[in-house]
């Protein structure tokens, strides 16, 4: 009599395997209130622009489109203005491997030069050689840098890392983007405010990640240079990112940010990935390709110990060599769930 | 001492206004729970597909994009395939007025050969003609027909208009483009199935609206045409428009397609749309531009009618000429707000 | 025994049937010598703009690429400087009806709003009306516009309406272009200096054709307004419009300018049309269609004519309405092809 | 006193530092006689085609456009289809390291997956693992196989290289370009036919180069593969790249095909390459950086050697790692100036 196969376990999979988080959901039910103004001229748009704006203490202009993908190909897309333009990024950037070259097709043929990086982090030494590739026009111009915080490696940039980063980039007529996807789990760890960790940095525009922190098609592109949003509005309908009901954006915003929520979840996350590296610590045959300082864990595990783990149901991924799994945690994942994934853990690896 | 202002009315100033009908809104229930994988691999999406499938009773292929633009806009670019083209649509088409040229980003360039025809419907004497536009490669190929049912002035076509078109459009080497962000009230206001509406038409490619008929960022774009079809995803992706979280679309679908929801909401609002235009058929000021189908009217108003109209707080918008305004109706509009705009048109209008 | 097919006369077909002028072919010779710097850093090209300038009296930037089509559509392309724009033309520009696209694939997706005007010019109001179609960020953006001298129609704008539209276009945060593929007969015909006719008249960037003067795959773009010049270069590279050998460009335009041949060229394409125009006149069932200023004759001509015409083997296009037939003189044009033609058309018209 | 600076001297600089030469210089006075049908309807142009298709033996069509980057962009734009797909090329590739994003932009958005390689040289090998980059929809699908021939490192695949490479590509879906910007020189030196290195060994489209062959605005793109030539004629025009007078390119390439000037030349630049290589073997102080098979020469030299032959006026440039020159030879290159040039390599190098 064969066994039964377990129901698939999509967890530790992504932090988008989550659905909406109960404030998120609050946010939604109160939006969803009789007819308003469509195309974002609604109360709950505005208000929502509002309180990011405070959030970042600086009078930044604020955006909202429906994924990550396109945040961050319109915001490269309003930094380059041209496509005759290079973006400089980690080779582990989701911009690069992730996003099916949206932003090649949204700044209309720009080049991206990845370059290698330890702990999915730039190093101002890489981007200085960078800005030199190629010959005059036979080579694209450099026009945008773009950071990802967290990394895709579960790291963090230091408030000075980024300014190193920025300053080279400014002084050489570069615009920083950053790809914040995780900017709530970024904030929450590096103990700094959103505006230390941006505009006060030199962050010219950033991708606000509102998906992974419990939202639900709204992120937000918040730009601390004016210049650079100049006409964005015009971008982002182009781009078919303009909500006829945007109201559902900012119902969703303005009740994250109330009460603190979005940062509440990213402690959460980053706690449950904490509990999940203190037990995998124990373990001899695992080892961390990456200390993790986020909602990411990054395993070095043996093949044998992955498959068992599939075979009980648990879906993660191979994400950084042969045998480097990741491990995410999400606004949504249990004390239950981490202990009962370690429990699989410990029965097959030693 | 001054009149309090009334707070603005949305109610008819479009069918996107309106928030999330209460299936649709179930749908979403139902989809927020647990984990479940991402980017469509989830089995609302696979059952929503399903659904879809049989409501066309055809094995078309279903996507599931963000919002009425990308749909349209994805849809033709697959149909183009090359940025040297030209769609050939109305000159009332949202494609050519009110999306930002995002056509002819998607496409990577091509042209939008708009043209005039009675009650906002194309006719097969000017499609022949613009067919022939141009001298050889001096002007873009021909490469699309995009029909808008219901049409933007609230007009429906027949199976047979639609044969005489599409038919033309294919002896030609035309693919055809249904811009069904009203498909529902076409289909009820039609008598007629989704199938006879769209493929044995000789539809190639649909976009089926979600938003106007009670959804939220779920529009459907249905491949009758496999061929068109081919990597489709792939656009979808590079193109902004993969949820990640794509539960909630396939939940909406799903929930408005279990019980004929997204049926009645269009037979609501059209029927909504005859109260309002029965009353405004009583008021010998105002005239019917076009008579009207479904759930849109368009009326020559005089100016001083839609001042006062405004002044009491209705917002709605002018549209063909002058002094022709659009009233819409939605899957929310209630007899009881039909019935004082009424009564306010009969207090200015005469 | 059946009558020879008389040879094809390319003669009025159009004025790139010709082939290289004696002086243009000089330059072709002079440049040939010896090895030099490719990509524009060669002497002829550094000559042949500094030039330019001179002719021009003013400080402007001079590129050369290929052709009309990469002139206009790189040009506009700096102009437009995004994908969610709009370019203002006449709808007989050739930018909208003979170059496939190009200004729609090298914007990366811009519109073209093509209106109506009199003997082919465009005239303010319409251009004003042109500014506001459309709702904010549901219609693109108007970023340029473009303007022929002399026009598609063979006519001339005079100083003073050049001033009047683009006057109107600066006012409202637009860029003039003009196409000037035939800007060598408008400054003959209207007696006026290349300044005049351009920057002090308001137009920011020329597209100054070579070809139709009698020089091969030789445009120049010449910029007046420095910031939309910024990084043009790029644009020409990423364009393919680089020529590795760009020696020969600049080594005919060096040779057309030096002795005044640009000018005395399009003097004897006008003198010829003149000439032809003259004995037109005399031909009771010929009417021209707009009076001519230039090198081009508009002709109503019976579509007999036509055939007998056509029979004896000139070759010529129907370009307004059913019978609307350009005539068009080169700098090859002789006196001799003209009272050939002229006898033929007297054997067969009255 | 001051020593006289010595004239810059560009002969090993480039292949495209030298002049048209005498046989396309006839070319172009054969066609500059009297008027043609322009836009390649001209009997020079319709005779280079048929000359090209006897030359490779087979049914291709030929397509001209002005540079190798437009060859290149266009011809990969039409194996793409699509701007959601990657290219496969090598990291020294003309396409990835000179063309200023050309290719992204005429394909809209493509990306450029650029190996590295021994010798210039892609691997089958490192094309498979370039094949399976990505996950699914999130990384652009494989649509080109683009392969350099003769290479950017002056070496030549054989046959049964070409084989493999294309037989892996076509095995998964992929066309296969070649870069014939210097195909000429590849014939010569393999002494194998223009076919064998083509279409029989499995490319689908080549461009094929005139300038660095002693053309000048006229190279080729020649299809092989009629699925992919498919309305690639509207594709050149949108592309800013159809000559009104093509005859030029015509009569350009039917003089050097007509008594094998395009082979001699080839052979020539050959000879002089492996001249100068005899004499640089030679000296010690000199390595080759590879083996060269064809016109150009990669030698590691000592920076101080580099700056005496500068300072003796040589211009040529540093191409590969610190200290690795590239010396390029053309059909222009005299013995004596090979000579010339390796009497000053003895004088400062030993």
């Amino acid at each position: 009599m064969c066994a039964a196969t377990p129901a698939p376990n999509f967890t530790f999979g992504s932090d988008n395997t989550a659905g909406i988080c109960p404030e998120a959901w609050a946010g939604l039910t109160e939006a969803n209130a009789g007819c308003v103004a469509s195309y974002g001229d609604d109360p709950f748009t505005t208000k929502a622009k509002a309180r990011i704006r405070e959030l970042f203490q600086t009078d930044c202009e604020v955006f909202f489109v429906f994924n990550g993908t396109a945040a961050n190909s319109l915001a490269l897309a309003a930094c380059c203005r041209s496509p005759f333009t290079r973006v400089i990024c980690h080779d582990y950037s989701h911009i690069d491997t992730d996003e099916c070259g949206a932003p090649e097709l949204f700044t209309g043929g720009a080049k991206l030069t990845a370059l290698s990086g330890p702990n999915g982090k730039l190093q101002p030494a890489a981007v200085e050689g960078a800005l030199h590739l190629g010959h005059g026009v036979h080579f694209p111009k450099p026009a945008a840098l773009s950071l990802t915080q967290s990394t895709e490696w579960g790291t963090l940039y230091t408030a000075d890392e980024l300014r190193a980063l920025t300053s080279l980039a400014h002084a050489n007529g570069l615009a920083v983007h950053m790809d914040g996807a995780r900017f709530a789990n970024a904030v929450e760890a590096s103990h700094l405010s959103p505006a230390d960790l941006t505009w006060r940095a030199g962050v010219d525009v950033l991708s606000f990640g509102g998906t992974k922190n419990g939202m639900q098609t709204a992120e937000a592109v918040v730009f601390f240079n004016h210049d650079l949003a100049r006409d964005f509005e015009y971008r982002v309908k182009q781009g078919g990112q303009l909500a006829s009901k945007m109201r559902y954006a900012g119902g969703q915003w303005l009740a994250m940010l109330r009460d603190g929520a979005w940062l509440r979840h990213a402690a959460h996350a980053n706690a449950m990935a904490r509990r999940l590296a203190d037990a995998i610590r124990q373990i001899p045959s695992l080892q961390f390709i990456v200390e993790p300082q986020v909602n990411a864990l990054f395993v070095e595990m043996p093949p044998a110990v992955y498959a068992a783990l599939t075979a009980r149901g648990w879906q993660f991924y191979r994400f950084i060599g042969e045998n480097g799994y990741r491990l995410m945690c999400s606004w949504a994942t249990t004390e239950a769930e981490v202990d009962a994934f370690v429990a699989d853990l410990r029965a097959t690896a030693r």
